[in-house]
């Protein structure tokens, strides 16, 4: 079985990176990460960015703010950062805590500088199928991983676990771009098993730790695992039980090492994407 | 084998919608139909949302405009519908003329109006299992089908054939948020008639007339046809070759008198709460 690493995928997407920055006279494209609050997750995934965007060239500024800041003075802050001509992108950590309204957030977010695609405008150009918009960077970083190896999709079979907002959703709309036959299962699926073994390709997005195993896996498929886990010792897994598929898949992304590099670089991505494109119009 | 008849479950909808117009004190609602040009489809779909506006004891308008129309006179007019006070919901009549550009026109329409849901808001909330706004009529028309004659989709298999932004798409995200594991095939798709018998409901929306017959249906199964097209000798019929059905299916959706029926049924139910909702807001 082979094992696909998100670290090469990232490095081809940084070439692409590197390739978009060369046409670029001005200033280097600058990343605004909002969080409120300190959720570890968040801290997580917000050092995760930082690091792709040093790697990757690229500015990136952290706006924190306390957990129990009103809606009011949040959306007076998120405005500023929207608007900011020295912002080229943002990255908003959700969930925000409950008292912030969210979906008002989604609503004031600039399209043009919503790299993750949250925004009533960029969900619907998902779902149209435009590849003008931004789109979840988890879920373009699924197709990422597909094509960076090679992976054919058109008319294949993918069965897909997960049906977030986040994953599930838009990366089914982004594999019938690719022309994929796509299941979408999720927690009130009956016979999961032969869903998923149904599946040439099979990606886990369930959040689930270990709840797939080779036994859910066609014999020579591609798997790839978007759960980031933590197992019973503590320690990070994916959706899919790894160990185990050997003998089974013919390809398989890791937890850590597999996708998650992916996100991020294609976080990073957007960002040039964005400045690109305001410098364009501005 | 059952024939679901639209007629029946139009007259459920029927009930529904006077049920919410007791409440109602003021004026009768009121929808505006936009048309540009003379195209023989949209001429029909308008008779019928007329026809059956009527049979609701709904108001309805025609605003037709000739094809040639420029883009900013277009918008011009339908700013006006937009913003009328008259107005309580607009159905477009689509593909607009090529001098148009349609893509405006989505992001003009307000969404509270937009009845057959093509506003990014709206599609978004498609797309988020969010019932708060306006899905396009024909997609919850196949859901309205199913739940009328009672047949559950939690957890079962539903295969849909046809992947467009008015059917297709829309239809995946309204019968995941019923709970259905929902496969989505289209003109790419490998093995087209081994995934659509793997489906326990069957849906057919590619718009090719007689497509689909009875080897492509499983034992048991419950077809909707989706289709509306003009087969070899001129007449009406749908993507599903029905005569062939007897003895396979279960039961399924005639062409005409199924899904269509229904349609304008939706049409005249979201006008009546776009209605009730502007009243509550307004």
């Amino acid at each position: 079985m082979i094992t696909l690493k998100g670290a090469a995928v990232s490095a081809k997407i940084k070439e692409q990176v590197e390739e978009l920055l060369k046409g670029n006279t001005g200033r280097i494209p600058k990343l605004a990460i909002v969080r409120v609050g300190e959720r570890p997750d968040d801290l997580s995934y917000e050092r995760g960015a930082l690091k792709k965007m040093a790697a990757f060239g690229l500015e990136a500024e952290c706006f924190a703010f306390p957990e129990d800041i009103t809606d009011q003075d949040f959306k007076k802050e998120f405005s500023q950062i929207n608007e900011s001509r020295d912002i080229d992108g943002i990255l908003l950590l959700r969930p925000l805590p409950k008292q912030i309204r969210e979906q008002d957030i989604e609503r004031m977010i600039d399209p043009q500088k919503d790299l993750d695609g949250i925004s009533p405008i960029n969900i619907a150009k998902v779902f149209a199928g435009d590849d003008s918009g931004f789109a979840p960077c988890t879920a373009e970083a699924v197709v990422e991983v597909l094509k960076a190896n090679e992976i054919p999709l058109t008319g294949k079979k993918v069965t897909l676990v997960g049906r977030s907002m986040v994953v599930g959703r838009p990366l089914s709309m982004l594999l019938l771009k690719e022309n994929a036959t796509v299941t979408i299962c999720h927690t009130r699926t009956e016979n999961l098993k032969e869903n998923c073994r149904n599946g040439e390709i099979l990606i886990a997005a369930a959040g689930r730790a270990k709840m797939l195993d080779a036994s859910y896996v066609k014999e020579g498929a591609v798997v790839i695992d978007v759960g980031i886990n933590v197992d019973e010792n503590g320690k990070l897994c994916g959706d899919v039980d790894f160990d185990t598929l050997e003998g089974t898949a013919s390809m398989a992304t890791p937890v850590p090492g597999g996708v998650g590099a992916v996100t991020t670089a294609v976080l990073a991505k957007h960002l040039v994407l964005a400045a690109c494109c305001r410098r364009d119009t501005v």
